[in-house]
């Protein structure tokens, strides 16, 4: 189960490709059927299915069958883990860059103090 | 230039590696060296480089050349960019979801009144 092992590389994997990123796009407006889903794309459905096999496979999306569909809806936790791992290390650095910068504002002081 | 015409693609590819993810763990501590960078991994140099260069070519990272060294640095700006990507998608859905709730809990006060 890789999602489970690696949930944010699949995560990322799953969203380096325009049309699972498409896919999260359309779902992010409400769930919806595999043929509506597949509808705005020129590709077999095989190679559909399999984009949103990665996608299931991240936990990004869910499905389950309705009748004679499966219907897909978006899993927000997966994005918000993904989000909660950049924004973590872009903020690390921003704050240590911020002290830098206190520091730098210190020295000029202490400087002209002089 | 790859990283200005699909930088959110570029960024989730940079992403998707675990040596790539380990550099941005690493350089949100500050600045580091190539040679700094690499001294964990058990990986040729030229491997370890071409890595560098996917998070450039992404913007996720930039460099400069001080004397023989060659310095590299988080750009926050990569991440941001991808953060609001992500986090876009998954508030339109929240968004859908608190809206069908109360729209469920309404129906279920008026039908309450009746």
């Amino acid at each position: 189960m890789p999602n489970q092992q690696h949930p944010i590389e699949q995560t990322f994997i799953a969203l380096s490709d325009p049309t699972r990123r498409a896919v999260v796009q359309a779902l992010s407006e409400g769930s919806a059927t595999v043929s509506q889903l597949a509808k705005p794309f020129d590709m077999a459905l095989p190679s559909f299915t399999q984009h949103l096999g990665v996608l299931e496979n991240a936990g990004l999306i869910v499905s389950r069958r309705e009748g004679r569909s499966r219907v897909c809806s978006l899993n927000p936790a997966a994005l918000k883990d993904a989000e909660d791992w950049m924004a973590a290390h872009r903020k690390q650095w921003e704050s240590r860059l911020d002290r830098f910068e206190a520091h730098l504002q210190n020295a000029k002081k202490e400087k002209s103090n002089d």
